[in-house]
């Protein structure tokens, strides 16, 4: 058994970290962070998964940062000026959505919580479709910043990325046999109340249940089947 | 000309950086950071060393990430339940000032605010006298993280510590060359409207006048000279 923090974002992919330290047994510890972001709703549902489907095993906090909004312009997750790009993310669109050394921050925060705690690792849910292009997902990034938190205080912490070969589709799945109630997760960037549908988030989210071949229980004001979304989107292109 | 992101406290060391890189000719932006602190009073005084003493020169922002005393549990600085330590810091009395991580937390958030400006550097003002108890001052912590820097992100950014090598007393000396303001300065980790004069901090500040020869501008709750609660200490000891 060891002592995780586990950062949830309210998301996929991160609510499927969560069960996969529960159901090996891990003390789990975990914590989500509002550093200003446009789809912030996704606060409620990392605390539904922390709260409500694993309760009364894992410690949750929200640590609020929304301050970041002032002093990281430049992103369409935390500038209202900015428009959340739509449809299959290219390079250019993925960047737009970038928050500047978000990484780096969220993880210094959870690896503070897990050195107060005395926990021995941070883990966080990146997988194998983020690292192609964000450089603060890339392997030399993780390696240089492992080594400062393993040095950061007398009290070393680990960090973790027990997906980072996996891609989404396979979150679904391993997810649907962990018990993960994807329908209380929430990934649009646009931040509504209910999923879009069309933004890139919401994009990559479906057609990770199509690959997967799993029902995708989420509501999306974008009715249409996603097939046919895919095949419009392959018209326009 | 670098592009410089200066980390100001309000402390005597930052202002002296602040003044370093303006004199150098640097194009400087200084950001603050509001980390739960119990003395936040210190951020009145990073202000009015970028905006009144600096002034029309340096942008400035306050991060608002006060949010991280809930989620950082353990510190004099964060926690008013621990007392801050008095007198000269022991190894003992300087772990309990440690706020978990502090040191990746605000570089992460300078690192953020540099990328987001296409800055080139990050400086902030660790000296000699700090970097012997705190891991997170050491050389290997501070190579780790630069690494990290140099990699978060498309527009790579340096972590600079112009003082590493000097004492305290010489950042006396050399502000004041630089006609640094050291009455507009705060140090006192009690917090309070004026200078207690008796915790650790003072104690450091009070004794870098001392060694340094130049008279203390500052204000004191302990009207005692210096000289006299060294020689109490010594007694106490």
């Amino acid at each position: 058994m060891k002592r995780i923090v586990v950062i949830l974002s309210g998301g996929m992919d991160s609510a499927v970290l969560l069960h996969k330290h529960l159901d090996e047994g891990d003390a789990v510890r975990a914590i989500a962070i509002d550093y200003g972001q446009r789809h912030r709703h996704e606060l409620l549902f990392a605390r539904l998964q922390a709260q409500v489907n694993a309760i009364g095993r894992v410690p949750f906090h929200v640590a609020d940062l929304s301050g970041l909004r002032d002093i990281l312009p430049g992103s369409s997750q935390t500038d209202d000026k900015i428009p959340v790009p739509k449809g299959h993310y290219t390079e250019a669109s993925m960047k737009a959505t970038v928050v500047p050394n978000r990484n780096m921050i969220l993880l210094s925060v959870a690896i503070g919580h897990a050195v107060a705690f005395r926990y021995d690792a941070v883990s966080y849910a990146a997988h194998s479709g983020d690292h192609a292009i964000y450089p603060d997902c890339r392997e030399e990034f993780i390696e240089a910043l492992s080594k400062a938190a393993a040095l950061c205080d007398w009290h070393p912490v680990q960090i973790l990325r027990p997906f980072v070969n996996l891609t989404k589709a396979d979150l679904v799945i391993k997810g649907t046999s962990l018990g993960v109630r994807f329908d209380q997760t929430y990934s649009c960037y646009e931040g509504g109340p209910v999923h879009c549908g069309t933004c890139g988030t919401c994009f990559e989210r479906r057609e990770a249940f199509s690959i997967a071949g799993i029902q995708d229980p989420t509501e999306y004001m974008d009715k249409r089947p996603f097939s046919k979304v895919l095949e419009e989107q392959a018209k326009k292109a």
